[in-house]
């Protein structure tokens, strides 16, 4: 993310509780009292989402998936547009894996083309990273190259 | 499950934080005060497991995806050989969704492929069946024909 | 097809050439000496269509692929208005294979989708059958079943 | 493949005749007057393999699909140890394709995993290009840092 202004925020640092699921409730969704509102807030003021994730057990970490999860209950928020505001958005996916992540991170990739698509909102693409350790994917020459193209793409973009 | 002795456990309903990833860390993981060791327990109790979850989001619910991220942690827990226990199972999938499950929900199907394939766990089958709301399934004439046979299959492994 | 008024066409027993991509030749196509055109017509004068198909090397047969190559050259043929007649279909798979098809066929289902989405054919089912010799499926008891359950939703639209 | 000694071969210049499926007939397969033979000597005679292929209907061109086809009647010929040679071997896949290749291509990427894999031929890499006319896909940066990388790999291994 070199010379580009963006907020970077750890979903792991953040209190975001799984879903329950009130979609059939006719009273819909209560409001939860976690950190999910403050991160929606700053997706929403953004034009470019990047979803960074390891892959764990061959998808994205429970950390995110929870995150998505919620999305559910933000659809029915009459506080915002959730679907058309994402639908205006630009979505990224960058994920780093251990065991042959260009092959067996693809199934990750078409669910998140599947999300993306829900929305609306335009998948403009992904980066696999091959590492096990933190550190490791700096090594993976071809994800340092797509990294370095996809940060000339984001500049150009402001 | 008519008729097949079974112990059910309702994911949502325990609470099961999501991994913190210690995998890397010189002490290893740290114990966590939640159901997860419960649940493993009755897991590693039992012959043959059925993932059943709602599509979420494309992929299996954030309950779930938290249950499975702490398998890492598991597998490094010395009270047992979490792998080859796994090994000895065998592993089937029913996942529900409302949106083209049978098609939506086929990279859910390979991700379970590769989780299986990690812990050398046979990947028996799998029912998807379509329904937004709860209920719904039952009039997913092929889904109910799919879960009959099985029914059938797991009454003879008795 | 029991009872369900159908039209039976083998692709292996017909001559059907691999595509010469003329897509971008000033002159377009040139017309091919074979069977494609006989093929075509029958499959516009049919409001369903089942895509049948041996799972071989984890995709559809050459012979399908050739046929399935060569719509290319039907969307632009003038002849016919390709892609819009075909959105008005409907279409199936059935595809039988010999090395877990459930999990290793799922690649040639996600394919079909996008060929499908691509001419905006609504893509109404598919069904595995797991054999290697012919004959072999009919002790496939949950494709049998998938099978009959098509059978009765085919007889309900004439 | 600039610097790096190599054979090329253009499938769809070659006379590879769609399989007749033999494999159970009591004879087995009867030999066949085309090019196939002439060009399985040459894969046999090298030791990293490039399928490169447009992405034609989301999948590998008839022309390469006829000829992977053909491979069953390989594992059958006694005058090599077809398997066994090509587990020896490294496989790498280019497809380039007008329609969203990066994700609409990653089925066939999953087809080639378990092509390979079936024949234990490992699969070293993939690059997925975007382009639509002869030429275009020169055009994409990504594909052609790619392209570079595997360049440099190649040269190495010589």
């Amino acid at each position: 993310m070199e010379g580009v202004p963006h907020t970077s925020i750890r979903l792991r640092d953040k209190d975001i509780q799984s879903i329950h699921d009130q979609r059939h409730d006719p009273e819909g969704f209560s409001s939860v009292a976690d950190d999910y509102d403050e991160v929606i807030k700053a997706v929403l003021d953004h034009d470019v989402l990047i979803f960074a994730t390891p892959i764990y057990w061959y998808g994205m970490s429970g950390h995110m998936k929870n995150f998505v999860d919620r999305w559910s209950q933000s659809l029915r928020d009459k506080r915002y547009n959730f679907k058309q505001s994402l639908g205006l958005k630009q979505a990224y996916v960058m994920a780093t894996g251990g065991d042959e992540p260009r092959v067996k991170g693809l199934p990750l990739i078409q669910q998140f083309q599947y999300i993306f698509g829900f929305v609306g909102m335009p998948f403009e693409g992904y980066i696999i990273g091959e590492g096990n350790k933190p550190g490791d994917v700096l090594e993976d020459k071809r994800a340092i190259a797509d990294a370095k193209i996809l940060n000339g793409l984001l500049k150009g973009k402001q």
